[in-house]
């Protein structure tokens, strides 16, 4: 086993590793920039290397300075965290070529699941279901007006080396193509220096539907049940709840099996999640896969007894999985609301600054909060606005809701605005409560409503800090 | 189901009681002394009254006044927590009076568990082990005599009406018997002006082995997996543990259904615990039970996966259990340590006053923090001394420790001393780690060791708070 990891990443997640690492009896180095001097993931590594400025390019994404740290405290393994360098090929082979163990999957498996085009015919190829459009690129404006009649419109145009929302265009009509697939491909020549474009046909509604896998370096391979996480704002996950409630056991598992199966054709190594998107007939399309740990893994952990990023350590060094498929039964229900620094009445503009005071309310059956501040410390307007993930667990979807409702309540967070309320009020939503939620509905719906009803007017909140007296 | 529940209590139970009933959908009133009134309690709670001055006997145990705030409130029961009123018949019949559901057993029960020499002969009358002694009180010296010579010195004189350590003397040799028995009758006399008194074996070395039952109003019962809670300093708890490391299944089975069946015989409603010595051999001998809620009650819902707490309210409510015994298996190990206001370096004197800053290490897979108190709020001198119940819990033992260590390191309280060293050498000690603690353990032999290694040495602490940079 390791003796020494960095943990190439900061915020919540590095927090989550660094403790891993505590709980394996492993020296965790952290890395920081210099605007993370006071950061809870600095102070809680055994060891911790500066390397570089404020802007993430001059730190978190510095391969060489991050590199030079992993040599220079002898560190025999790197995790990535999520963001950042979790899915840069280079880095992994960086890594490779230093002798130093990446945690996560072959630069190779990286690659080929980020190029967007490549994976789709990889998994089209192995009989895995994909969205109906394009096999591979597209080569000319023929091609794609011969593809979209055959789906049928609304389409979606795609950079294949796509990422962050660049060189994609919808499709209503076929008098609308040529115009959008030009744009597309300048689009994504500028961005990507690659004009390449796939064509997929849009599913809608859908629900984003994703399966946890986890595999060790001998192939013994695991599935774990589905999460939703079809509530989302501007492309970026809300709210996510384990299992989808609309599925059934044979769902599941026909489900969960293709993930696994799509894992197994690409050899993949250690955890990833397999992304779909399920239209109202309960079909699914092989979407995308994460090649690292995600945001909300911790429902997943709450509801098989697991933990996943212990799991990740253990595999990297060799060792066999932790958990057979017969050990992952399905244990209740499991939710995460992600606590936000941002304004919902300003548009959710991040709201970075001094964390005031912050009352995390911890405690009770089945409530687990990650986060990566402490009171009186700092929200960076340099990196992403999480204060904490919210995560509750109940033996029923309706007491897991009941916990997080109260948990939202008691939250305390003075200096900084959050979106608390937006997520309390999604919580009684009936389009939520009814397990309806698609992947659009946020956007089209729940958020018009929610800004009439309660912008400007989160409940007024008594601070645990100013101590009134009742 | 209740519209309105009344918390009789103050701190983490309160809290934790509060929590489930907005859980529930069930309003909460609170009750607070004059000291209480920024407590996290109160602020909490979706009503609050003040019933008296900070004396327990003026507030936490002014029976006129919370059953006066509680017909005020129109609250149709009252969750006596533990400590205060939560083991007074007298209590429970007021409640009864004013028809208002005490949550707990019956009146009736409350009583015959309460006087310890007629709880050991009803136990002994339906042939549960009780420890070797007098069966119910002893009418004369000359009894005493006899008894004590037939189940061997070392013997224990203890008042029936006893409590809180008075009116109990070990007995070595026959030749102390009579001026103990004297001095013994003298002080309980004094202190329960009742000076009958019983007399038991001295099982040494003794594991402390508890097993926390639920009955509900028809009839139905279950128990739960053992509590180890042999870590003891001056007869109070410090680190507890579920399942018992020394017991197999077919022991946990016979004790589970020992303690089952001394619940049936008193007919008994709710959850209650039944406490047992256990020698070198694992005999076990009932030692009294406890009609009410323990503080170490989240071990067992960490390896169970129930809320107790909610199962009180359901079942007081006339529901029926929430779980059967094929529910209740075993599921990984779980620890508790109780982190005091106290200084280990003064004899664990409390050490109340202003919490200048907390931060409780919340987050990661298997980890729970229950506590009554917030950063910037005070640890009131009047009450008990509790900060957080840290608990942790993992597949194997061994995990379940490492968790509790890194929380315990993570631990930041600037304002008032703690037992976190002492609680944190106790997880090194070698006599825990192979199990073997007993309940004489910790003041026998672990605390002297720790007092020399440790005394005014707890870890230079880096407080989050003063934000060194590193």
């Amino acid at each position: 086993m390791y003796q020494k990891v960095l943990v190439a990443n900061r915020g919540e997640i590095a927090v989550r590793i660094i403790r891993v690492l505590k709980e394996l009896g492993i020296r965790s180095v952290a890395i920081y920039s210099r605007a993370d001097v006071n950061s809870l993931h600095v102070k809680l590594a055994d060891e911790a290397v500066c390397v570089g400025g404020p802007m993430p390019v001059a730190s978190y994404l510095n391969e060489r300075n991050i590199l030079s740290a992993a040599i220079l405290t002898g560190a025999q393994a790197i995790h990535p965290g999520f963001g950042f360098l979790s899915e840069s090929s280079e880095f992994a082979q960086m890594c490779a070529e230093c002798q130093i163990d990446f945690i996560g999957p072959k630069p190779e498996t990286i690659d080929l699941m980020g190029d967007k085009a490549k994976a789709r015919h990889t998994m089209h190829a192995h009989n895995i279901p994909v969205i109906p459009g394009s096999v591979g690129t597209i080569s000319s404006l023929a091609e794609a007006k011969k593809i979209a009649a055959d789906v049928g419109y609304p389409v979606l145009l795609k950079a294949a080396a796509g990422g962050g929302g660049k060189g994609i265009r919808r499709v209503d009509s076929a008098d609308q193509l040529a115009a959008a697939f030009e744009e597309a491909r300048r689009e994504a020549k500028g961005a990507f220096n690659d004009s390449d474009m796939y064509l997929e046909k849009i599913i809608s509604p859908a629900k984003h539907v994703e399966v946890q896998i986890f595999r060790d370096q001998n192939g013994h391979g695991v599935y774990f049940p589905e999460r939703d996480c079809s509530l989302q704002r501007n492309h970026q996950k809300v709210l996510e709840e384990t299992p989808c409630p609309v599925l059934n056991a044979t769902e599941r598992q026909q489900l969960g099996e293709t993930a696994l199966a799509a894992a197994s054709v690409i050899d993949y190594v250690n955890t990833g999640t397999v992304e779909f998107l399920m239209d109202s007939d309960h079909h699914f399309y092989f979407m995308e896969m994460n090649t690292r740990i995600q945001v909300e893994h911790p429902i997943t952990e709450m509801v098989t007894g697991t933990d996943l990023v212990r799991a990740q350590i253990l595999v990297a060094a060799g060792l066999d999985l932790p958990f057979a498929q017969s050990d992952l039964t399905l244990n209740g229900y499991a939710l995460e609301c992600r606590i936000n620094a941002e304004d919902p009445d300003k548009n959710f503009m991040p709201s970075a600054g001094h964390l005031d005071y912050l009352y995390l309310p911890t405690g009770g059956v089945g409530v687990r909060i990650d986060s990566g501040v402490y009171s009186g410390g700092d929200v960076s307007p340099y990196y992403d606005s999480m204060i904490a993930k919210f995560i509750t667990h109940g033996q029923t979807r309706d007491i897991a809701i009941a916990r997080m409702r109260r948990i939202l309540e008691e939250l305390d967070i003075e200096g900084i605005q959050s979106n608390r309320a937006f997520q309390r009020a999604l919580l009684d939503d009936p389009t939520f409560l009814a397990g309806a939620g698609n992947n659009s509905y946020i956007e089209a719906h729940f958020l018009k409503n929610f800004l009439e009803r309660h912008g400007h007017k989160e409940r007024q909140h008594e601070s645990l800090q100013k101590k009134a007296v009742r």
